[in-house]
C-alpha cells in the first residue's frame, strides 16, 4: 500500500496511474504538483488526485512514492529539485521515454548506501528509472484512464546504486497498475526504444518532409492524392515538435546508431533496385515482411 | 451505358469495378476472364460477372470496354495479347499502379488515327491508362463491394495517341462508380504515386529491417517491445513481396527519385542531431507536422 503518492506532471500517463491504483485499492493519498490551475482542478473533480500544489518540494513532503510525469528533459532538474524536501525511504520513479542520460544523472544524488533498509528511519530517497510503454494521441489529465497499462510493459532500469527495495516498491507499483514490469539496463532500454519508437518517428518526419519538398520541386499537388497508407504511416509525425526534439537529443546516440542502420537499410534496398534486381528485391520485401510478422500485434493498444 | 465490359483479373479492383457499375445501371453484360475457376466461379454467385472464360481472347470478343485488373507486370503483356480480337471501336483500360511503363509500351500497338471517331465502324481500339486510387487489405472476388471508389480518385494518363473519344468513355465509367477523376501525365502520376505510395513501402520495408537488424546485433529481444505506433508505420510492410518487387521495378525512376530526396530529408535531419541543434529539430519537426495536416485525411479510407 502507497501511503501518500505525489505525481509531479498530472497527464496522461501520471493521471493514468493514479487511477489504476485508486481502482487496485494500493493507494490512500495522492497530491497533485503541476503548473496549470485548470488540468490539477480537472484532476481534483475526476478523482485522479486528493489536492494539488504548484511547489514541487511542498508537494513531495511526506510521499512515499514519488512519480515524475513530466516531459523528458525536465525529469533530471525536477529531481534534484525535490531531493532535499523526499522523506527518509521515499522512492522516486519516472516515466521518461528515454533512460540512460536520466539514469546517469540521478546516480550519484540519489545513491543509496547498502546498509540501509526498506523501512529503516534514516534510508536516504531513492530513484527507480522507469517507463511504461503506453500511451494515446491525447495528453492531459482529461485523457487518463485506468485501463491504459493494462497488458502493457513497464520497463525499469536500475543502476549499481539503485536499492533492490525501491526496485521491488516500483514494481509492486506498476503490477497494481496493471502492467507486465520488465527490468533492463539503461542502455539497452534506450536501443529498444529508439529503435521501435524513436526511429519510426524519425522515418516518418523525413518521409513528409521528403514528400513535401517532392511536391515542391514537381510544381504540382502530391500530398492532395495522399490516401490511408500514406496517412497510417505518417500518423506520428503529427506528435508535439517540442517533445519529440527533446527526446531525439536525451537519447542522441542509440538513434544516431538506429538512424544509420536505418540508412544502410534504405541503400540496400536502393541498390537492388538500381540493380533491378528482382530476386534480391523480393528476398527483402520478404524478409521484412516476415519479420513484421513477428510484432506482437495482438496485443496492440493505442500507443507509444 | 456499356453494353458488354470485360474484366481480366476479377479481384478487388476489378470486382468492386462491376459491383459499382452494376448498382449504378451503367453496364449491361460482364465477362470475367481469370485463372482461378474457384475465384471466377465466386465472382458469378455474388454477381460480379455474368460468366467467364480463362481465353484472354476469347473474353474480350464483342466488348466495348475492357478492364484489365491484372498485376502491374502483366498489364502490358496482356494488352498485346488481346489486340487482335479486339472489337472495332473497344476501349481498353487498366488499374496498374505504375503508368509511365504502361503507357510508353501500348502507345504505337494502340495508336488511333485522329480521322476516326467514337461509333465509327472502322475505328481501331484505344487504349487509355487509368489507376484507381483505392484497395483495401484483401484481395480476390470475395473482397470487392460496389462502394469501394466512392469520393476516392481515379486517374487517368492519356498519351498524344490516346483519343478524346476513348478518355470520356473511361471518364464516364470511373464516374458511375463514384470515383472523381483526375487527369495528368504518366510522368506526373508516377511522381505522385512513388511519393505518396511507393516511397511509404520502401520506408516500411527498410525500417523493419532496421529494426531487425539492430535486434541481431544487440543479441537481445527488441521487436517484441514493439506497441501500436511501430505497427502503424510497418503495416504496409505486410504487403505482397511479388507484387511490390514489380511495382518497385515497373516504378524505378520515380522511385529512385523519391528515395533520394528520403535519403537527403533523413541525413538532414540526422545532422541536427549530430550537432544537437535544438532549434533545427525543432523546426525541421513542426515542418513535417505542418506538411502532415495538409493531408486529405478526412477522406481517408482504408487504402492504396
Amino acid at each position: 500500500m502507497i501511503e501518500r503518492l505525489t505525481i509531479l506532471g498530472v497527464g496522461l500517463i501520471g493521471g493514468s496511474l493514479a487511477l489504476a491504483l485508486r481502482k487496485a485499492g494500493a493507494v490512500r493519498e495522492i497530491v497533485g504538483v503541476g503548473r496549470s490551475p485548470e488540468n490539477l482542478q480537472l484532476a481534483v473533480e475526476r478523482g485522479i488526485i486528493d489536492r494539488f500544489t504548484h511547489d514541487a518540494r511542498a508537494g513531495v513532503a511526506g510521499a512515499d512514492m514519488v512519480f515524475l510525469g513530466a516531459p523528458v528533459a525536465s525529469i533530471v532538474p525536477l529531481a534534484l529539485e525535490i531531493r532535499p524536501a523526499l522523506a527518509p525511504g521515499a522512492v522516486v520513479t519516472d516515466g521518461g521515454s528515454t533512460k540512460a542520460t536520466i539514469a546517469e544523472a540521478l546516480r550519484l544524488p540519489y545513491a543509496s548506501p547498502p546498509e540501509y533498509e526498506d523501512g529503516d528511519k534514516e534510508t536516504p530517497p531513492a530513484f527507480v528509472p522507469g517507463h511504461p510503454i503506453a500511451g494515446t494521441e491525447k495528453s492531459g489529465a482529461g485523457a487518463a484512464f485506468a485501463e491504459l497499462f493494462e497488458g502493457r510493459r513497464s520497463i525499469l532500469t536500475p543502476v549499481a546504486e539503485t536499492p533492490q527495495w525501491a526496485v521491488e516498491r516500483v514494481r509492486a507499483m506498476w503490477a497494481h497498475a496493471g502492467a507486465d514490469v520488465e527490468i533492463m539496463t539503461p542502455a539497452h532500454h534506450d536501443t529498444v526504444l529508439a529503435a521501435i519508437s524513436h526511429l519510426p518517428h524519425a522515418a516518418a518526419y523525413a518521409l513528409v518532409d521528403a514528400v513535401r519538398s517532392l511536391e515542391e520541386s514537381s510544381g504540382q499537388s502530391i500530398l492532395g492524392f495522399a490516401a490511408g497508407g500514406f496517412a497510417d504511416i505518417t500518423r506520428i509525425a503529427a506528435s508535439d515538435p517540442v517533445m519529440w526534439r527533446d527526446i531525439f537529443l536525451a537519447n542522441k546516440p542509440a538513434i544516431l546508431q538506429a538512424l544509420g542502420t536505418y540508412e544502410k537499410a534504405l541503400a540496400e534496398l536502393r541498390g537492388y533496385l538500381e540493380a533491378d534486381d528482382g530476386a534480391a528485391l523480393e528476398r527483402y520485401i520478404g524478409r521484412a515482411k516476415l519479420a513484421r510478422e513477428r510484432l506482437p500485434v495482438g496485443q496492440v493498444k493505442p500507443t507509444l
